[in-house]
Order: structure tokens, then C-alpha cells, then sequence
């Protein structure tokens, strides 16, 4: 099978929802003028088509291996990885200051949707690099970024994120790995760090380690923690003290080593500190926030491809009476069903992202809603992606079970995104304990009245009045109601917004059949279903604890 | 992990919802007094604990391989099939007449359950040797019968069912694996089938294979379609013309072999024909009806061990001020929501075999209800199994996703059942198309008329309109209209039946906490959801024909 990037769905989202010319007029994305974006959008495609989605089936056969601390990544890779720095991918979005193109997050997107789709086990190399630019840009010291951010910005240097221990997963403040001072500024790592996505391998001479770490003395929990960054090779050359002790068998993204970090095994692993001393949680969010909407395109990408393959298939496979399996009204239904749903979390995701970048060209409003999108861009970005590869297998039939179709590679690697980056429940924690709230409430409230205003299928306005109503009930709830509802209302949400930008994107002169038929669908079935989750959101909390846990095994 | 079979859960099932005690009352069904009822019931926990559930990740670890045509299972599986045989544990269901203890399948439910859940590639070999059983004891003349009937029963001789083949999936109508006479009334089989599950192993010193082909001028279709017995081992002890000359990678049920099988290679492969010259389809019927409803056990099963690993883990690990995440509302509502669907989709499948257990001891009205209820519990019981699997994997976090942990092997091993025995979009369509009209409709309206007069909840009342006037509104849409809604519709149905048993388990005296809670739970928050598909299930079928496939891709 052959992916074929969506070159004309992405600049549709990026004309009619992210208003891209509008960015384009910021003094931040002066460069971002529509020829540069039509040529990066091209090139992104032939990227990820030509270099990444060649080696997606055969690196999930090959896997990564771990020897004598070594991690080889399976054949090609290497080479691909090259042609991503030297086409000056990585520093797509990066800002023009630490030797970035300084284009938007939200034209970022349209190439790691791209990487994602063609090879997301390749992809989270990049990704996690990228999460690590917008730290040191925030908080890196001059002679720190000096050193590392040109390297990290370029891609010559992946980097890494290191949050979790063994027993310090959701909840971060957990974590026990220390830091202690050396007398030049540098200090001292000793911990274990696990589920350190692409934490060491042999795709480039360096690996920059951001690590979160407890400083002596610091106070427990999230508020004693700071950040250090911690290179694989040490400025004078010499091989630092860390190492990767083993490597995670997953049921997916096989050919992205997830490792068991070792810091300090002699006690001589060395870093340095990135923003203030205990400000390693603002660091990390910060890190973390871009990560989120990446992970939403994870599902975002994998939808597309799965999409590609289920229709490709569906026209090729014939059964009974009317020929190709794409005659029958349910595989039809599949169909639209894969495309609508990849087509709004697309929209949703890029949508974030253009917010953010609002903020960044000066508009702290719009920020504030790309706060409020990004746990639904993650959460619903990464349920799509399971829902709609699982939908692409279920089109296959018998196929679809087998490996070498190539159908049930997408779903294994779906699998993890709800997971990682914050479970989806953290996420929809972080929706109605945080975001809704956020400006005295303004961010989510002015979100549906735009909605309201500009939205003109009924059902979508049933929904938004749902969700309103239910936003109403959650922000007066007691913290357990809030939380017991928060998985559904994230999805009412997330569909209501989704639904809205699909409509806008139909409603377009220039909208394809395609999308039209897409948002159509959308509104006449997704968004009943997603007001169908009102009973579920507003539940409450007391019939959770009407039961012993113990009683339910 | 320890793998505990829900006796006490299964045992309430059988009394409020099957009503075993009224059945051991029949002629038939005489022999399932409450002491051997019981000691069944603890019987196949002990069995599916103690030697299949050992061996269900060991099994999917090690596979099957393929050797010079011979198959290898893994280590373990030969001598807990022996102890399965020794146990009596085929014959269960089987009538008397052929050897059996001919127990209702409403009760041999428990035990396949089980099995399911301790290892599902594990117990797919009885499984498809029941279907066979049920073949020739409808339709098996008496030489036939005597020579292999009581072996495939005792388990000494697994038996196969072969239908598809490459062009022929869905469509079965489209095989062309041939059968030509012989002179002394056996058939020469000539042709290739996939996708054969336990098509060969080590097991056992015989297989019998039921084969479908098509005899020399039989109509196109599937009116031209006849059942053949093909034997592994000939009566005179030679080798019969057959083999298995591929193995399938899967993304799950390791363990279990799933065949190419060549039949006929030198033009030496006998067999023999079982019921009428072109009876083929009315034999697979039978074969396959029973194997629908034990599918759906397969999802139930699953869901099972799923729940209880997930509490078990959720009461485990401990995270942030509140100590094990079991305490959090998010991950309670996924823990009752689990159960709540493993309980539904418990009683619905068992309540189906209940009513063709009811048509066995001469109750026809009863087994129409079980033809309508066949569907649904195939196509929903195995989409609950993949629904809770997938939120055990969310409730594991990241552990969820690393092989060492088991969650994930339920999930990869769930995927396959909504495929096999008809995709779950046959069994929509199989609901709609032939079951909302069976008995002149009345099967279906009988039941819905029950729910309406026995249920209490006013959300189940409401789900049970939507549902009956969604029936008539399909009963008299046009072919593609019908089927546009069928998914949709099957989904309302089950969550109304299954929603309606749950309610009644709930309301008997001796109901547990948990299953009072998880009635609660389903009616606040499933069944609303579900009542939040009558908008799909009425959506008809033309927005699917706005488009071209081709354009989605």
C-alpha cells in the first residue's frame, strides 16, 4: 500500500481554521507567506512518503535490539533520520533566534501528522526533540543553549524526556532521582529513569537527556523538583555516566526503544540545570504542552493512514452480489465514519496549535483557548486514532487480523497515545479541574459562545447546549462529581469542537466532496452519539464509591 | 496474576436470567439437577484455572510453528488438552445419544466462558469441535456418526470448520474447492481453505475436518454448496490427502494454529459428504450458530480476566495523596464500567443458549427469541470484549502497554472476535435483514413486549422506545436504508437486553453489591450512550451514497 500525505486536507484546515494568512500578517510568522507554506506542505509530504513510510512495516518487523548498552535501530533508519536533518525538518516551528524557520505550530503539524501516519515508532525521535527546544527557549541559560540548543534545534542531537520512575508515573512529584551540586555549576544525577521514549540509539553522535530531578533538601512532591539536562557525550568529549539498562517489549511501535535509563551508576553522571532551582514542573509543562497536541496528531496521523488503506481495500476486495465490499452500506458506513473522524480531530489538533501560536505573535486570549484544546486534542486526537485503526481493521475482515495485511500494525500502534503524555484521564482531569476555570472561565465560555455563533447545523447546537449546561453543573461541582464526569464531558467537547470546524471547513467554497459528505455524517451521527455521553457526565461521583473496588474483581 | 472464575456470578446468571432450575424440569435437561449444576460450575473453575490459565502467556509467547506440515503447539498444551479430554469437559452439551451428558448450553456457557478467559487460542479447539458436533448430529447419516461422532464428542478427535477461502470470505457462496464422487460413495476433495483455526496440531492422533465444497454441476452460489467430512487419519489408518502448508501471523491468539490448509494436493484426499447434496449452507448453520453465541463468550470471557486484572492492579499501584488509583473517580468509572459490560454481555449470551436450550426441550417460541438474540450476543458480546480490554490496558497506565504486564495479550487476543464467525457487521445485518421479521416479527416484539412489562429503570423504558420504533421504522425501509442502521441498532438492542438482565440480576435477593452497582452504573451511563445511536440507526442510507469511496481515501 501506498500513503499519500493529505496535502489538500491539510491546507484547507490551515486556510478556513487556522487562518494561516491571517499568522502570516503576525510579525512572528512574517515568513510564513503562502508560497513558503504551499512548499514546506509539499515537502513534508514527499518526506514522509519517500524517507518515513518505507520503513514503517519493516521496522515494526525488525524492532530495535539492546547490546553491551548499545540500542541499534532497525535497518534504514539511520539513513532516513540524515535526510531528516539535512531537509532542516526539525527546525520547522523552531524560533528564528535559537536557528529555527520560526513558521507556525500549526503548519508544524501537517508535517508531523505526515511523519506520524508514515512511520509514528520513527516519529517520536523528532517529536520528543521538540518538546525539548521549547524548555531550553523558555528556561535554558545562554551558555547552556549556547552549547546544546543549535544542535537539538537542527536535529544533529535528539533529546529526551525523563519524567517517569517506577513508581512515579501520573503522579511526577513521586520521583526520587537526585541531583547534588559539583563546585563548578554542574551537578551530580543518580537515578533510574523508565519509559524513556528513543532514550539512547545509534541515529546521531549525541543524545541531549532532559531529566527531572530532586535537589538536596527539596521540598516533596512536584514542588522539589527541578530540571537538568543531561548530554549523552559531556562537552569535552568523553562518554558521560548513563545508560540505557533495558529496553521495553511493547505491543507496538516496535522500532521506537523504550528504555530503562541508568543515571549515575558510578556516580559520575553529569547535568545542568534548566530554569530555576524546583522549577522542573514549569519546565515540564512547558515541555509538555506541544508534546500533548503532538501526541493528539499521533492519533491524528494513524487515522489517515488507516483511512487510505480501509478505502484502498474496500474498492479492491470483492464480495457477493454488488462486487467491490465498498458497495455494501456498512463498510460504507465504516468509511465515512474513519474519514469524518479523522478529518475533526485534524482540525481540532491544528486548530490548538494555531491558538498557541496566536499567543505567540502577541494574542494572549487566543492562548488561553489553545490551553483549553490541548487535553482535548490529546485525549479525543488519540481515541480517534484507536477507534478509527480499529475500524480499518474491522474493514479488512479476516485480513485485517493478520500481520501481514498491515491494517493491525496501525491499531498496535495506536494504543500507546491514549497512554503517554498524560493519560487520557489526566487529561480530562486537566480539562474540568484546570481549563475550564481558566481566565475566571472566559477561555472555555468565549469558546462556545464562537461555536454558538458560528455553527449552524441544529445538532450541533443541541450539543453546545449540553455542554454548556454541563459545564455550568461540573464548575459547581465538588472535586469527585467533577472528576467522575470529566472522561465524557472531554468527549462531548471535543466532538462539539471537532464538529464545528468540520462544518466550517464543508462550508467552504473551495470544500471537497469529501469533507461535505464527512461533516454531514459527523453532525448526523458522531454528535448524537457524543450527546448521548450528557447522562454519563453528569452522573456524579456517588455511585463510583457505592462499592468496595474489591468487590468488582 | 491469578485468573478466579466468577462461579458465584455465573451461578446467579443461570438461576435469575437462565432459569436452570425450570429447564432441569424438561425431559431433555433432566439430568442438570442443582447438585450437578453446581459441581459443574466449580468443576470447569478449577479445570479453566488450574491448566488452561497457565499456560495463556507462556502460549502466547512461544506460538505455534510449522515444520515438514506438522504443527507444534506450545509447551503444556498436549497435556492439559489430554486432562480437558480425561475431564469429560467435551461432552458436556452433547447429547446423550452421542455420548454426551447433554447439559444445557446455557450451562456449558460457564465452562466455555472460562475457558475463554484462561486462555482463549487455547479453548478455540473445543470450541470449533462443538460446531461439529452439532453438524453431524443434525445432519451426519449413521455410519458416518458411529465411526467419528463419539470421538470428536469424548475429544479424542478435535474437529475443524472449513469455509473460508481466499475469494471466499463473507461471501461464502463464492468457494470453489471441488468434490468429485467416488464409486464407493466417498468424495474427492480438491481445493484450498484459510484461515482454518486448530486446522492441525499436535494434540491429538486424529482431526476431522468439516469441509465445504462444490460438487461437479452444482448451481453457482451458495445453493450449489455441500458438507463434506474429511478425516486427517483414513478408517484404515493411513494418512488422508490433506495438510496444513501455512501458518498466520497474528497480532493475537498465538496459540492457536490458523491454517492454510491444502485438501487434495496428489488427488487423493477423501471425504464424505454429511446431510443432502447441496444442504451445505443449512449444515454451516447449524455449525455456526452455536459458534456465534460462543464467540460472543469469547468478548465476555476476556472481559472477565480483564476486569479482574485491572482491579487488581488499580487496588496495587499507588499513586499521588489518595494511594491506590482505584480511588480515583476516573479510574472507578472505568473499573465499574468494565464490570458492568462483562456482566451485561454475561447474561445476554448465557440468556441465548438459555432460549435454544429451551427450543431443545420443545419450546419454539423460545428458540426464535435465541435466533434474535444470536447476533447480538455475537456481534456485542465480542465488542464489549475489545471495549474492556482496551480499558484494562488504560487503567494499567503505561505498564498497560509493555507485554510483561499481561493486559495487553486480553486486548491483542480480543480483536480477533468481532472478525470470525461472521464480522459483527453480518450479525447487523443478519438482526435487521432476517431476524427483526423471524416468526412474522414476532420473535423480536415478544421480546421487546417482556422488557417493556418486566424492566424498572425509566432510562431502560426509554432505550426500549427509541429501540421499538427504530424497528419499525428499518422493518419498513428500503434493503440499504435497513442496513445503514443495522450497527447502530444492534448496539441499542443489546445494551437493551443486556441492560434488562443486568437489572434483574440485580433485583434478586441474593444479588451482590457489585452487581447492584454495576445495574446502576449501566442504566446512568450505557444505556443512555446507547439511546445516543438512534439518531445513526435512523439515519438511512443516502448521505453513505453522497460520496464516492474513491474520494475518501
Amino acid at each position: 500500500m501506498r500513503f499519500s500525505a493529505p496535502t489538500a486536507d491539510q491546507q484547507a484546515v490551515l486556510t478556513h481554521v487556522v487562518g494561516i494568512e491571517e499568522l502570516a500578517q503576525t510579525e512572528r510568522f512574517a515568513a510564513a507567506d503562502a508560497g513558503t507554506v504551499q512548499a514546506i506542505l509539499e515537502g513534508a509530504a514527499q518526506f514522509a512518503e519517500g524517507e518515513f513510510w518505507p520503513l514503517n512495516k519493516s521496522g515494526d518487523e525488525q524492532g530495535v535490539t539492546l547490546k553491551d548498552g548499545e540500542v541499534t535501530t532497525p535497518d534504514g533508519f539511520k539513513q532516513a533520520y540524515q535526510a531528516f536533518v539535512e531537509g532542516g525538518w526539525m527546525s520547522l516551528a523552531a524560533p528564528a533566534s535559537a536557528g529555527g524557520m520560526q513558521m507556525p505550530l500549526a503548519l508544524a503539524s501537517a508535517l508531523m501528522e505526515n511523519l506520524n501516519a508514515a512511520n509514528i515508532a520513527f516519529a517520536l525521535c523528532p517529536m520528543l526533540s521538540l518538546g525539548a527546544v521549547e524548555a531550553l527557549e523558555a528556561y535554558g541559560n545562554e551558555e547552556l543553549n549556547e552549547r546544546y540548543l543549535g544542535k537539538i534545534v537542527s536535529g544533529e542531537w535528539p533529546a529526551t524526556m525523563n519524567l517517569t520512575e517506577p513508581h512515579a508515573g501520573s503522579d511526577v512529584g513521586a520521583l526520587t532521582t537526585k541531583a547534588t551540586p559539583n563546585d563548578d555549576g554542574s551537578w551530580m544525577i543518580d537515578g533510574q529513569k523508565i519509559f524513556i521514549t528513543w532514550g539512547e540509539h545509534d541515529l546521531a553522535d549525541n543524545i541531549i537527556h532532559l531529566v527531572l530531578a530532586r535537589t538536596p533538601d527539596a521540598p516533596a512532591g512536584t514542588r522539589g523538583i527541578s530540571l537538568f539536562l543531561v548530554p549523552k557525550i559531556l562537552p569535552d568529549g568523553s562518554r558521560n555516566d548513563l545508560a540505557c539498562v533495558g529496553l521495553e517489549e511493547k505491543a507496538g511501535i516496535h522500532a521506537s526503544p523504550t528504555c530503562v535509563m541508568r543515571y549515575g551508576e558510578k556516580g559520575q553522571c553529569k547535568g545542568w540545570m534548566v530554569g530555576d532551582l524546583h522549577g522542573g514542573m514549569r519546565a515540564m509543562f512547558v515541555m509538555m504542552n506541544n508534546a500533548r497536541i503532538n501526541v493528539g496528531l499521533q492519533g491524528v496521523g494513524l487515522a489517515e493512514v488507516a483511512t487510505q488503506r480501509a478505502v484502498a481495500y474496500a474498492l479492491d476486495r470483492k464480495q457477493g452480489a454488488r462486487g467491490a465490499i465498498a458497495e455494501y452500506p456498512d463498510v460504507r458506513r465504516m468509511l465515512l465514519r474513519m474519514r469524518a473522524l479523522t478529518m475533526a480531530s485534524r482540525a481540532l489538533c491544528y486548530y490548538a496549535f494555531a491558538c498557541l501560536d496566536r499567543r505567540a505573535a502577541g494574542d494572549e486570549e487566543a492562548g488561553y483557548r489553545g490551553e483549553v484544546l490541548t487535553p482535548m486534542a490529546k485525549a479525543w486526537g488519540t481515541d480517534v486514532g484507536v477507534e478509527v485503526t480499529d475500524l480499518g481493521v474491522q474493514v479488512h475482515g479476516g485480513m485485517g487480523y493478520i500481520e501481514e495485511t498491515g491494517a493491525i500494525q496501525h491499531w498496535r500502534d495506536s494504543r500507546i497515545a491514549p497512554i503517554y503524555e498524560g493519560t487520557n484521564g489526566i487529561q480530562a482531569a486537566d480539562l474540568v479541574g484546570r481549563k475550564l476555570g481558566l481566565d475566571g472561565g472566559q477561555a472555555f465560555d468565549g469558546l462556545i459562545a464562537d461555536i454558538r455563533a458560528n455553527a449552524q447545523d441544529e445538532r450541533l447546537h443541541a450539543l453546545c447546549d449540553m455542554v454548556e449546561q454541563t459545564a455550568i453543573a461540573l464548575r459547581s461541582a465538588e472535586a469527585d462529581h467533577k472528576m467522575a464526569g470529566s472522561y465524557p464531558f472531554l468527549t462531548m467537547c471535543s466532538v462539539l469542537v471537532g464538529g464545528w470546524l468540520l462544518e466550517r471547513l464543508a462550508r467552504a467554497d473551495d470544500a471537497t466532496d469529501a469533507t461535505k459528505a464527512a461533516s454531514a455524517f459527523f453532525n448526523a451521527s458522531i454528535v448524537p452519539e457524543a450527546a448521548g455521553l450528557t447522562a454519563a457526565a453528569n452522573a456524579g461521583a456517588e455511585l463510583l464509591y457505592s462499592v468496595e473496588v474489591e468487590a468488582l474483581a
